[in-house]
């Protein structure tokens, strides 16, 4: 346990988190974080105040100030001799978790939920669905996708299949459509896979979370991306393992520090082609340290190629599983690519591995649905998904290009990433003072929605994520200047307040 | 750790395996089964011969001999002054998993997977669906779906929703269809709760490992019905809790044995409209216990309803969450009372589960898919489903009026349950040396497929379940002569092995 918490905080100090703040506070609101999130869980404790003190490169009593501080919250507490824990059912870090959590529970006491639930509660769960105001990462424009073609399979399929898709299907998923997954995965990724190593699910998070309980059991480590895909690290805690946050740099996730954490992980989960949400390539040479490191550990890498049908220069790099077939389990999703009320995605997974994937999707829900598997393989079969990626790749290429030109008038304040692929672009502020969660809420406030870079973990900067593909060129134009306005409201107001305070 | 072992075989002794067979060899297999299925994990220290051989009522060579076959096998290991221990990585015991299971892995070294997946390798995975030969449980016959109605409104909700279906849904599940269900729900078992506490999922299991989740942390127990639904089971160990087998009596489930295993349970899971296998409703005294226990505890119990539609005779039980909407999470199925191929099923919340259970669900895999919620909400709505379930009712009652007539002529050798209600029946073997998996599988051989009993945990017979509503009467009395013929076949093969072995 004081391993767990120690290395956790070797992570702070690699990416040292609110900036600008006193140590103590930063050190004390990491730990209510890691609290919130489960990552230090009830009763765990906390490394000792000399070892936190020399780790952090700060004095004990600034290490005491912040303990003392979480005890007065109630979340730790000391025990003489034997050091400090997290309390024994920490109260909810009200810091941490959004406070517009309504209390639906009105008639009966709260209910007692568990360790892992209350980990979720710091995600926004949806009851209401995304919006598809610009700029929302992730969102497919619906207007462009085929709806009269789909229907028209659709129809077809369910009055010619007699009762075919209303009986049991296997849980590997439709024949005709896992051939269909193989052929286009390893026409456009490279990846070398058989039919049979394709296993159909709803979502990449049941192909993360199938990957999880077969791969690690409860307890067990994984690495992730830091800043990352956060929905993923929320299926890894669900399914009861622990979520190790390793720093990225430009050549993706950082295998030596990860290594240097001895946390024995047995998955690591990464977005290689284009790193979610940074937008960086993995090099070559930290594939092959990633690889390398599974295949001596007998761990395995879970490979998200979230939006790999979308490249718009330069030359796609090549796929983990086409690099190590045996340690890599590919996962990708239609969802984002068709629409996401289908819920049809895949995993590719070493041979060695079907029977246990197979195994584990049939105890998680079965099979998935019949008639839209179906309906998908036609659709790929009679070359429609091939039309619709071309299309849409010229035109998220237009408005990326848009993007880039109308969104000069934000560089002065953000560094953007690259932008060569997918249907996102990340900047980064300048200035490390400006706070991305007050400047997303302001954007909300008028109309446009974009993500604040803190969302997706620590970072030194905050920084904005802005799905393109959503919005046209005039939209576009005006969405910018919007997000311009917004940031210089959040920075004349803070720097007010700065004023004031002194 | 000892303390878990013990209880295991405390569950063991109160409903004894394998009858007729030597002591020392029903507790090695005992002990076989359990590592197998993941309750006695690795390196878990078993009881001392002394308190076994006391628990068991029989003498310590007996134990000896047991322990001494296993570690002859590689699975315990017994350290001088320590006692016996499960061995760190059992070897696959092979009599446990079936010998058919194909190995896939021709290209590279057997990959490490985790124990939970082990866990489920004892689980027939299903590359292939299950067929639909009498008297196949749980399976509806697929010819009586009003399969032109479903198509049409399936094409009509595809052309008029625009792209509603094609965005992101809300993870509860359609409002439309949410309400539904609460109306459906309320009007036929009599539940109470509003449609912001109807979740819907893509199957009970599903269902199940979102109340796992939520109110269940790894290593946690749950209560089980001993015999009880295997695949739940699985459920619940994939997401990492520890299974508590309980025995049942005509009853239900024996909450007096459960409290005395003094596992500290945070869930139960039963099936007290219709036990599922042997058929029993549960008592209103023992419902009144368990949900007395759950309230105590602050623990929650889960209530499948599996086949609370199909009533024939007297008046169906009230529901747990009718009588305690606080502590039970209800969940039922449209998978088994429409196809099984359409992937929609639902749970009902306590009002202050909602959010939680929504944030699990969202991480699960978003949402379930939104077409099909739209066509099954218009199909309840326009009365479709009543009209589905009045057919089906009539149909079923025939089959099951034939069912009883035809199986007459087994009668001397099998005792049935109770057949009001449901798709299944079971018979329990009078004789108790009578091998049910040999039956079963003869059967198969002969055409007909019917369950074992001791599939779904330890009996003191044999017997076999039998899907009642797939047959038409011709059909259900020349199978039931193949099921007389398959028992005379086994029971005769068996009675030749011992005349050769003496």
């Amino acid at each position: 346990m004081g391993k767990r918490a120690k290395s956790l905080f070797s992570v702070d100090i690699i990416i040292p988190g609110m900036a600008g703040r006193p140590a103590h506070a930063r050190i004390s609101e990491r730990v209510r974080a890691a609290i919130a999130s489960g990552a230090l869980p009830a009763r765990s404790r906390l490394p000792s105040s000399r070892t936190l003190a020399h780790d952090l490169a700060v004095s004990r009593n600034t290490v005491d100030e912040a303990l003392s501080e979480l005890v007065a919250e109630g979340l730790v507490v000391r025990r003489r001799g034997a050091g400090s824990f997290v309390s024994d059912r920490p109260a909810r870090p009200s810091r941490v978790v959004p406070a517009s959590r309504e209390v639906t529970n009105c008639d009966a006491p709260a209910p007692r939920v568990s360790r892992r639930a209350k980990a979720l509660q710091a995600y926004p769960g949806h009851h209401s669905p995304m919006q598809a105001i610009p700029f929302t990462p992730s969102l497919p424009p619906s207007e462009l996708f085929p709806v009269k073609i789909w229907n028209r399979l659709l129809c077809r399929e369910a009055a010619r299949s007699g009762t075919a898709y209303w009986e049991y299907g296997a849980s590997n998923g439709l024949p005709e459509l896992r051939h269909a997954i193989a052929a286009q995965a390893a026409a456009m990724r490279g990846t070398r896979a058989s039919a049979d190593q394709v296993i159909v699910t709803t979502s990449t998070q049941q192909a993360v979370e199938l990957a999880a309980k077969v791969l690690a059991d409860p307890g067990d480590c994984c690495w992730v991306e830091s800043p990352g895909y956060q929905p993923v690290q929320h299926v890894l805690r669900a399914a009861g393992l622990e979520v190790v946050q390793v720093p990225i740099d430009r050549q993706g996730l950082r295998v030596e520090v990860a290594r240097s954490l001895q946390c024995h992980a047995r998955l690591a989960y990464v977005t290689p082609s284009h790193q979610y949400p940074m937008g960086y390539e993995m090099s070559l040479a930290r594939r092959s340290e990633l690889l390398t490191w599974a295949a001596n550990e007998g761990a395995h890498v879970v490979e998200d190629d979230y939006d790999g049908d979308y490249r718009y220069e330069g030359r796609p790099i090549t796929s983990l599983q086409d690099m190590d077939s045996n340690h890599v389990v590919y996962v990708a999703s239609f969802n984002k690519i068709l629409f996401p009320g289908l819920r049809i995605a895949y995993a590719i997974v070493p041979r060695g591995l079907v029977e246990s994937f197979v195994d584990a999707k049939h105890v998680a829900d079965g099979h998935t649905a019949l008639l839209s598997q179906g309906v998908l393989a036609s659709f790929i079969a009679e070359g429609h998904l091939a039309q619709h990626l071309r299309t849409t790749r010229t035109i998220y290429n237009e408005r990326r290009l848009a993007f880039l030109e109308e969104s000069r008038i934000l560089e002065a304040l953000l560094e953007f990433g690259p932008a060569t692929a997918g249907m996102h672009i990340t900047g980064v502020f300048r200035d490390p003072s400006i706070d991305d969660r007050a400047v997303a809420a302001e954007c909300i406030r008028r109309g446009v929605a974009v993500d604040p870079l803190s969302k997706y973990g620590a970072v030194d900067c905050g920084g904005l994520v802005f799905g393109f593909v959503g919005a046209s060129r005039d939209r576009t134009r005006d969405r910018v200047q919007i997000v311009l306005r917004s940031i210089t409201e959040v920075t004349s107001r803070s720097r007010a307040q700065r004023h004031v305070s002194n």
